[in-house]
């Protein structure tokens, strides 16, 4: 499979720095080439103790680093749309972080940029499909043996939000998640949505609203609810059950060490989604270097993306008291046929 | 405590049957004194190698027989009104089947009279109250250890539905259930409900919506969906999730022999509420004739069985297309203060 | 079914005042007509609020008083024999809790005066039979679809023992509910013990030989093995799991409400065997009362009772060093053909 | 951390080839340099889309090949002591898979020489200390928080044996992984074992005694037994429950997707090890390339190695009628002082 596929990062933060750790150390077939963050002593950090890599403060630069043969997109979401534009401009194939671009206006306009293109170059990270348990399900709906899926019942909980993140921000950010999983787990288009407001936990910071409770409607009417619930204080839980017309199917229980002690039996609950999806991140990333070194292009498309934004923009519409919101996409470019929901 | 409480039971059918086995061969303290029927060939049947019982085709005669001391109302719905009011005319206590009465307005009708008489004499048979599962989250929920509840998840499915059950009975009959263990779980009166329709299985009878997805509002701003799905085919399933401030609780999982076999591991699923609740039955009708030796009446109140039908007809109305449908409670009767939700 | 079965109680201990209770006031079909216990005060006490019961303080007495049709034996150990001699005597039928009698030369004696007799009249309180979960696994042993049985793992743990508990009777007396559960399980009789021990608890008691591990072998060549920890703290636990050439089954997880709180999922352990088996003991004592009123004698027999005395001996014998010891049982008299192990 | 780690792999057969596959397409920081099989052909299938990497047949052949600097030796058992001691001599650093050599006297011969060596070159593939729940456990076990371990029960199923599988491989062989992981989880050496045979299933081959039930003492008075049935069919199942003094823990259950359909919850039973323990796989070369490119040797040690074999031995001697025979262990050389057990 010749050398190894030099990637150009770009932002070194939370998520940038341990994609340089997964590159540089976990998958195979890969080596960090470039860096680029405004904040060079955090790239630096965060590169130490690997070889030949050059940090940068500009995107350009860091793409025009010798070796560089490939893009990781790991900055802060506004910077995403200048960033992919930027790799498609070199013809370099990219995993993009999600969100692809805030807003589905700028979502389209990446949509339409690679579409013009004539050939997929992005990957959005969606690492979801990456979980062993979300691919266990996705193929068993897919086998048909459980008949038509009716309903997706899901849960999605943090233990505490970051400071500044608000009540739209939970169905952009972390329902974002499960918009994604479930165009992928049915592989239909979302048609709709209804955000409903649970009282607030007295957990939650003054003024979000948390937990929200939100209902879509595909195209072919199955209906999936999603419990959001992002300042929960007791774990990281992210559940889904399938019910289809000859049984049901759970995952995210996560069952593992059982403790039994003053008496009770007690299971772990993860803290945080790093540890939750620790595996489904490096099987994406691993298999985005697998077919970027092939010369191909898999994964969640930009397109993907896209449909993301759009759904959850009718999302917090709904949460600002519009009732049911239903969904409005664009034309899907051909380039896009079969991928996704 | 004296003499074994002579019961008349109205009704030998499914569930006559089983409450007269239930008095007669499984609960301490009681006997069966008198059974109407008009079918007396299968109340004959439901008392065989029982002694001392009187067969009737008249509620009237079978209250006035030797020996009746409470009544057991176990006849077809349309029935209780006039059995109520029956029963409350000789002052005789009462174990009412649900629903109470058919229809919001009946309902009233038998709080105001039972109101009137000025002490309780009716008990309304939700018997998910007496089950160990739901006594122990209700018990849970008010020691305030997970703090406020903020949602209910709840699923009910059966096997299959029986014939003539009608898109409107999934809401009136089998979510009665819920609307009864939500109020009494949270102690809060239901104040709104949304129907959803996802598409209807293939398995479904022609023409009955089925599942449905129901979400209910308290005053307190509780949301409590609920999944109802009455020919899920697979199982008889009743689960309920509670989501608190500072944890999460829930019941129904059930988990009992696990089976080990050609690659799987297998745990029984219930196949209907007589074998998942059998215990819930004998207890509720137990300590009915406890109280009731002892000149009591607790349990859940006429008001209970009223409250259930007014949600009920209000989600019937959101499942004819109503959208979110308040729902509007006549004055409580202070006779039921305390009682319920 | 006629009047109800008057029943004499001797021993109105922790145990009996337990079984008064439970023929006074769960089951149905009995009464309890009479009490026997050296201390009148606890006697008086334990049938506070029934009617129409005498006290005494011998047995003879007891059994003797008016309505007395059937006995149940709640006393010491020791006053067993002399129980079961004095019911056969009057040929009444008899409910005797284990151990039937202490020692297995005593319980030979009974067993041999109940030949002579040449009917049974004595029913021994291995309650386990009445378990819904034993009862579910030995119908799926019993039905042959998972092949032969080939071992049973087992565990069985107390929170903490009570004074004066000895090393010999963690095999004698704990241990004798998995011996016969083993023997009814699997239709066989155990034929040799080896105790292990294990380096023993700071939470047992000084000199206590606490765990112990006991494999039994049966004359299938069937391997059973049995942690018994009776200062464990953390819990009532009970197990069992059967290993067949086709699969597996345990019961005994005992799974119903989950809390999710602090980063934990937690399922409470039961505290004490009155709350683990207390609907195996209602449904033993009913199953006692209805076959008594239908003049029949049915579960386990006196020669089960003297089987699980020969086998703890043995495993007493091997706990003082004695490695293996093969189990020496008498002939099996024909009336006990086809019964228990 | 400078350039890939070029490893000779010495052995393409089953084992060998997952290796390959792993140190090329997997972890970070390898390759394959060489490969030595006496079957060039699957050598050069297993290297397939490899770049570098030289085939041969012999192993010093392989050992001296350019770019060798580390060797994983998956050659067959009888193989290994004779590629340990090249490894030795070249001073290459050696993950070698279990056993480490066949019989404890060359274990013996090997821990000497690279006593004699006076530095650690070997790692052996007890790869159950780089599984998830087993770390968790071992993790749980030293923090002290259950009080000290008391027993080990064991359960080691696999669906069926290779051909040729004899008696004294369920222990040699399958149960060598339980005795490492014990001496690893209690931090102590194992002093005496004791074999059981139950009945053994009609789906084992002719003459295999398959179950077998092993009981293990430590030098601290813990009773760790091991049912190892390799014949079960139903599944791959590897659990381990430990019992402190305080609390009890497990894992194994590997609860992951629940499927209800049918009247049945069900749960998926992995097939085989290799399913089951990926992760571990990953992680244990993972983690020996990351130290051996720091140019440490961390992990099981020659001496477990060889602590496994002689423990295997006894059990051999037990299992061919022995009852309970003692361990006898040669001294501990300090070059292993605080390793393993």
């Amino acid at each position: 499979m010749g050398e190894l596929l030099g990637v150009a990062v770009l932002g070194a933060g939370h998520m940038g720095a341990d994609h340089i750790r997964r590159l540089g150390r976990v998958v195979s077939g890969a080596r960090v080439a470039a860096v680029a963050d405004p904040d060079t002593d955090r790239a630096r950090e965060a590169v130490a103790g690997l070889d030949g890599v050059s940090v940068h403060t500009e995107t350009e630069a860091a793409l025009d680093a010798p070796g560089v043969r490939a893009v990781l997109v790991a900055s802060p979401g506004p910077a995403h749309e200048e960033a992919l534009r930027a790799a498609f401009a070199r013809g370099l194939p990219v995993l993009c972080e999600k969100p692809m671009v805030p807003g589905s206006a700028g979502a389209l306009r990446v949509v339409e940029a690679e579409a013009r293109l004539g050939r997929r170059l992005a990957q959005i990270g969606f690492m979801r499909r990456y979980d062993a348990e979300y691919r266990r399900l996705k193929e068993l709906l897919d086998s048909g043996r459980l008949g038509r899926p009716l309903m997706l019942h899901c849960v999605h909980r943090n233990v505490s939000s970051p400071p500044g993140f608000t009540s739209a921000m939970l169905v952009e950010s972390s329902v974002s998640h499960e918009i994604d999983a479930a165009r992928w787990l049915l592989g239909q288009e979302l048609t709709a949505v209804t955000v409903l407001r649970p009282r607030s936990s007295a957990l939650a910071p003054e003024g979000l609203l948390d937990p929200q409770f939100v209902v879509f409607e595909t195209e072919a009417g199955v209906l999936v609810d999603v419990e959001v619930f992002v300042n929960c204080g007791f774990g990281y839980q992210v559940r889904c059950e399938a019910v289809c017309e000859a049984g049901g199917a759970r995952v995210g229980e996560q069952h593992t060490m059982v403790v039994t002690a003053g008496g009770e039996a007690r299971e772990e609950v993860a803290r945080d989604y790093l540890v939750r999806f620790a595996d489904a991140y490096d099987r994406e990333v691993q298999a985005w270097v697998d077919a970027t070194r092939r010369g191909r292009v898999t994964g969640p498309s930009a397109w993907d993306g896209y449909a993301a934004s759009a759904v959850a923009e009718a999302g917090v519409r709904s949460l600002a008291g519009g009732g049911r919101v239903a969904v409005e996409l664009a034309e899907r470019p051909p380039l896009y046929a079969g991928s996704g929901g």
